[in-house]
């Protein structure tokens, strides 16, 4: 089967990955996180609800893949790696009180790596939990094990021209869906009408490319509902008067557009309309700001004069870099738009500014998904900033 | 906002949860997976890709809710907590290197019970990480941490009657959902076209409720990628001669029903219609054999007997229970069907009997979402089983 990248662009990545581990003295790295095990050797199936992984070796060619042996064939088809670097446990390890996947891994780690060694894991990400972790230190051999949950996302970073273009088919797919949204939103359809139409328009992509399913739910409360951050829809019909806040995706080979806008049914209330008109300024000043070079705490700094003086007040992060991802997020939980970050911004980085507006009684969205140009940004969506209004 | 159980259900939970904490000795339990969390308190919002989670204390009537303060309305709109008890940590905390969320819950911990206790959490979950686990060793006092990983999925395991009315509901929009990818799929159609009209049909559920996001996405490989178990859909048209498994799901407030049915396009080869006969033949004969009192194991074995003969070969377990979630399973994770699990079945817990097959070149699929009677099990969904041919 073809897959999305070169193996030479596999092989760059993992070289990079490398690099890095031999910065850090790490010389085997397990990645459970699927975007890092996609982005190393292709791997992607919906398998990441049992334990499995990737193990890069530094003086190894080809990383090994693990995981459930029903699973081993999704390797053999979506990733670029030999057949002997492909391992399957059998079905007595998974969701069992006895045996664990890790020891699985564990006894391949200690075969290949008998010397003394620093051996990384992503402490803090979601698919590396603390049993397997009490179970790797008791079972690996001459091993230290440290903290790398950073170590490929650092490296994911920087999007390659590939890449990029896969964020753009996304894009276009955003667009699709962001419209189909607002087109499905009226008085007396239920929300759940609107989501489903939604969901098609992020699947069904363009004519030329279907669409990948988004790490994220759509997120599209009304009424009330908006006054917080991620609720979906929910058990009732629009009604005059609802704000809907929209923070939808477009997803190609599991690289994302993020979309958010804000749509009011009826006439806007006074200050509804005053903070849409201050934020969306605020953004289009950013956008005029952003360029390699500046930090994220810098944007952020930028970002809070942009809107000073007025009534909004944003104290959550204001954005974040994303990319490929699988569920629970599209974002890479590396660079944040927010003090203290001193990430420099440079060329293909790619980040989703966000700047949302959570008050006691709703809210207000407007974001873009960018791209660090030579000399500043690309925005990569083509689509209206403004209150929308039905 | 109305919620989907009476605040009595809620209590009723609880106060189980509590009567299995106080036999493990456990005084404060921490449950960060969000089909807990939501089972206790009702809470919903794709806020689980941060750190959240919801505390119990075996001598405080009500849980307390942590999260992000964006969230934290999310909690005030969605679930039956006081005020008093919905604690949102600032923005700082996200994705930080410095801070971490864990260490906010601690401090609310550290308040409330001085005393020397145990504190259990979820050591093999998606959701509690090895470094919030390293954190709460270091900062909680007077605790012995211990694994509780299935303390709260136990409970759930046994439905009340409104939890298997909303798996009812879910069951019928699965049945829609089947029939429309039956529909769509057809030499020449894109997978991704198909796709769509699939998740459409999920959302959209029926004229009487719309139906919720599923823990997984449409399962519905073609080709030679149905050799393995969990591939979504490819950017190729489905051509004569495709084998298609759809593994599907209907879901109403996060509760589900899967389905898993095979479909071929043209006329099916010999062996394959073969093997559905006698996977369909042995699905029928388990489901007259399953009653309370059985064990999982017993289940498995009649299974193997059911097919013994035949050329099938199935060596992963053949189903396991479940009910309300969120991505990335379905599953309990506690019960399986499969040998050496000794769970005895009772009325009203829920399995996804899933007998899949697969070979070298394809696979079949055909399972059936059960509930457990006084006196035997019945089927959720109403589905033909039968090799489907296009």
């Amino acid at each position: 089967m073809k897959l999305p990248f070169d193996k030479k662009e596999y092989l760059s990545r993992l070289k990079q990955v490398k690099e890095s581990m031999d910065r850090s003295g790490i010389r085997v790295l397990i990645v459970n996180h699927p975007a890092n095990m996609n982005y190393l050797t292709g791997y992607d199936g919906w398998s990441f609800y049992v334990p499995q992984g990737v193990i890069v070796f530094i003086d190894k060619d080809e990383p090994v893949w693990y995981g459930r042996e029903q699973d081993s064939n999704g390797a053999r088809l979506t990733t670029w790696l030999s057949e002997k670097n492909i391992y399957g446990y059998q079905d007595d390890y998974v969701q069992s009180l006895v045996k664990h996947p890790i020891s699985f891994a564990v006894e391949i780690i200690n075969e290949i790596e008998p010397k003394p060694y620093k051996i990384g894991v992503e402490m803090d990400s979601y698919y590396f939990n603390p049993r397997s972790y009490n179970l790797l230190q008791e079972e690996v051999v001459n091993a230290e094990v440290v903290d790398a949950t950073r170590l490929v996302p650092l490296v994911r970073q920087i999007k390659s021209d590939t890449e990029l273009e896969y964020m753009k088919d996304a894009a276009r797919i955003v667009e699709k869906v962001m419209d189909k949204a607002m087109e499905n939103i009226k008085p007396g359809i239920r929300e759940g009408d609107a989501a489903a139409e939604v969901y098609r328009a992020q699947i069904k992509g363009t004519d030329e490319f279907t669409g990948d399913y988004p790490a994220i739910a759509p997120i599209m409360p009304s009424g009330k509902r908006t006054s917080t951050a991620h609720l979906t829809w929910a058990d009732r019909e629009y009604e005059q008067g609802d704000v809907v806040l929209l923070e939808l995706a477009g997803c190609r080979y599991k690289y994302h557009a993020p979309l958010s806008r804000t749509v009011y049914i009826g006439e806007p209330p006074e200050d509804l309309v005053e903070i849409s008109k201050v934020v969306i300024a605020g953004v289009e000043k950013v956008l005029d700001f952003i360029e390699p070079g500046k930090t994220c705490e810098e944007v952020e700094a930028y970002w809070r004069e942009a809107i000073s003086g007025s009534k909004v007040v944003k104290e959550s992060r204001v954005g974040y870099s994303y990319g490929l991802n699988y569920p629970p997020d599209w974002g890479e939980q590396t660079a944040s738009l927010r003090p203290g970050d001193k990430t420099v911004l440079k060329p293909n980085m790619t980040f989703h500014f966000m700047p949302g507006i959570w008050l006691d009684d709703y809210g207000f969205e407007n974001s873009e998904p960018i791209y660090i140009t030579e000399d500043g940004c690309e925005c990569f969506v083509d689509f209206p900033r403004k209150l929308f209004t039905i």
